[in-house]
């Protein structure tokens, strides 16, 4: 794009339409201060907020963190200090026992030709699956394209057999997030549904928007009632290939993998605070998880929503903001693959009788802020939505879905009022449980304006309280 | 993030707050057709567009396409064939005689330490300069932070040294491009003003929000009273490093470069379009430009837009759409360092008396939409803001910003309605004008669901009209 002419360089920002301000005029005696308000709080995150470089020495200090692993034991210790750093009046850590689950060596190797020549292709192993203990596995493929045709077919035809599940990623869904929750089914169901008919394994089309080869991890549980299998994912290219192939013939593949299980290890959510100034007992928590699969930096997932906590906390501490309510950024162990660190951090929550008014989620990626989840009574809906027209201006509308964090999700269930922040979703699923989700993906502006609207949003409710 | 329990799998979009519906209920008897028709485009693009793919065509095995160059002529070419493949009822080629500015090799070296060691360090010269013949230009820098400083200056300080404009993209301000604005007249501005007080030469900080050391080249205009010098652009890192050396002592530079103006080459504005059913005297223009810079693979600026551009015809022919009005698709030759198709295109209009009821560009980069600049009379804008719930469930909530685009700027004048698409602003100018903007640097979905939202708006000006 040129600036062909100087009357082209300026363009107007009139976000505040009439219906808006008419809607809200109501609320213009305290719109002024609120205003200038986030203006301090937006002017200091994005001329000097750290969070990137934060990002920067999470993703490349130390790397990817599944919950057990020495790097998740040096994430935890480097979040601790981080919080310190950032102004936090107390730090601490928080006990929790985490599955210890390994990957180890792996392969899948497909026999496209029907001579013995045996491919290997790019894959991984679904978080917490059983693996082949190191030796090769070799089966028919047979393929389905939903659980549909699945459920339609005779034990006879899937026993013995490598099941791969080729449900397709929904593109036509604007919002990727109602695509994941049609395709998430395809990774945590696929398992149980495959074994429960005999089959030895389970390959799945990846839960991915990519137009790629990049194959996505991520959970999957299996049934009490069913013998654990195997299951990989690959991805869409291979995947359009295999699909290509099984309808023309026979083809056999050949798996091995070393991932198991280990022995619960010791962990913890990391914690910290700036007490509220006048109802300190009041507590406005901003989450992330600090665990992350085994692959890439984790850097959307959720190193993202880890750095943009902290700096929530070192905003409202370099502006001297005060917060009547106190402020709370918990890094939660453990979400991906367990969600123990909720579960612990909701114990704790009961056990000590703590009042959370509001708990918000960042867990949806590093992008652009377009909106904020609110997962509570109408009228608390209601009652931030009048704040909506202060968040205009930062790009953000959008207040309108029932969205909050699978680390609340402990505190919702018990009636604590949930958010989540809610980025553009268009790249997310290209990125999600992959190699390919690195610092590098990650744009400074994009975190930054996320970590400002976060900041926004738990000062607000910090000051005004929900009713 | 990790989708915990089924209960998580649906995220619910409930877009349509209560206000908006209230404002807009009286127009309820035609949304359920034109939302229908909405998601009937929608669907068409994201799951069956062909605009990345035209996009990795453009971008490379063309590449990038500066005016007069042999790679702007085959972009024609392809433009032509493209538009045609797409469906469009006619394709033409406009002539349009287009400045021929070439690079050549070039570098800047800076003696960092006052001994004889001078170190080569990224570099582009700006577009449309004067370069130095391949011959060392060699001078003292001095450095000022922005024109007050330099206006300050008397000419004796200047005369004979290279100056240095080390002012800062203003990374505070959300919407990019008012930061733009702010900064675009350091490149254009800089080397009329350096020039007049004698200077040889101009380095400016590339207007560039990028937190690295890549940097931006862009067009300049001499005025016609000042001896044209030579003006390239550095990195920000090189920038922060130039600044900081120059306040300690004397920093002397070696210039060198080839650039130079070469005789104008005739070109064209490509265009295609579908005749209107009822009014096919009425014209909807969608535009972009076809020439980019010469680094890169101008993939944002504006590959971007022109496979966009061309997805609106396909999608109006694919999905028999037979628009009541003509949509025209018009890709600019020159935008960026001339706008000779923008001129000759109005031009033409004028000549044929053409009736454009509406133009559109989209000219800032593929990313995620998020409005539609209304550049028109209020009466225009608000028959336009009547359908802004239409576009909700696609992101599209802005339309607030006059914002329209250069090639139709001259369209503009003379009085005709223009549009622009607001994709996302936070990534165009890390690299807008850089080697950094290639076919990589675009996601497929962002790109596609800026093609829907495109489709979408042309098609229901070309039904509805605008009185």
């Amino acid at each position: 794009m040129l600036l062909s002419a100087p009357a082209a360089y300026f363009y107007s920002m009139k976000f505040f339409s009439l219906s808006l301000i008419l809607l809200c005029c109501s609320l213009s005696t305290t719109h002024a201060q609120d205003s200038a308000t986030f203006r301090r709080i937006s002017d200091q995150i994005l001329l000097k907020g750290e969070c990137y470089e934060d990002l920067r020495v999470l993703s490349k200090n130390i790397g990817h963190r599944l919950s057990g692993s020495e790097s998740a034991a040096k994430a935890v210790t480097w979040a601790a200090e981080t919080l310190k750093k950032a102004g936090a009046d107390t730090v601490w850590l928080q006990p929790v026992e985490v599955p210890h689950w390994v990957r180890g060596k792996e392969s899948l190797k497909i026999n496209w030709t029907g001579n013995q020549n045996f491919e290997a292709i790019p894959m991984l192993s679904l978080g917490n699956t059983v693996g082949t203990d190191g030796r090769d596995l070799e089966a028919e493929i047979i393929t389905v394209n939903n659980f549909d045709e699945f459920h339609k077919l005779p034990r006879e035809k899937v026993a013995g057999k490598i099941v791969f599940f080729n449900y397709h990623f929904p593109q036509e869904l604007v919002n990727t997030f109602e695509g994941y929750g049609v395709a998430g089914p395809y990774r945590w169901l696929s398992p149980t549904y495959a074994s429960s008919k005999g089959a030895v394994a389970v390959i799945i089309r990846s839960i991915s928007t990519g137009e790629d080869d990049v194959p996505h991890t991520g959970s999957l549980r299996y049934a009490d009632t069913v013998k654990p299998i195997p299951a990989v994912a690959i991805g869409n290219h291979s995947a359009n290939r295999l699909a290509a192939q099984t309808a023309k013939g026979t083809v056999r593949a050949r798996l091995n993998s070393n991932c198991k299980m280990l022995d619960p290890v010791m962990s913890y959510n990391v914690i910290g605070e700036i007490r509220g100034n006048t109802k300190p007992e009041e507590i406005v928590l901003v989450g992330a998880h600090l665990d992350s699969w085994d692959v890439g930096d984790g850097a959307h997932d959720d190193g993202a929503g880890c750095v943009q906590a902290i700096e929530v906390i070192r905003t409202i501490k370099t502006l001297n903001l005060n917060p009547s309510r106190t402020v709370r950024a918990v890094l939660f162990m453990n979400e991906e693959n367990g969600l123990k660190g909720g579960l612990a951090y909701n114990d704790s929550a009961l056990a000590n009788n703590e009042n959370h008014i509001l708990a918000l989620e960042s867990d949806a990626g590093g992008f652009s802020p377009r909106g904020i989840g609110l997962e509570m009574s109408k009228d608390k809906q209601e009652q931030i939505r009048r704040y909506r027209h202060l968040f205009l201006p930062y790009g953000v509308y959008d207040f309108e879905q029932e969205h909050g964090g699978a680390d609340i999700s402990p505190l919702k269930r018990r009636g604590v009022p949930v958010s989540g922040l809610i980025p553009d979703p268009q790249r997310y699923f290209d990125l999600h449980h992959t190699p390919a989700d690195v610092f590098e993906a990650v744009n400074h502006r994009e975190l930054k304006v996320g970590a400002v609207v976060m900041t926004q949003f738990i000062y607000l409710i910090a000051q005004t309280g929900l009713n």
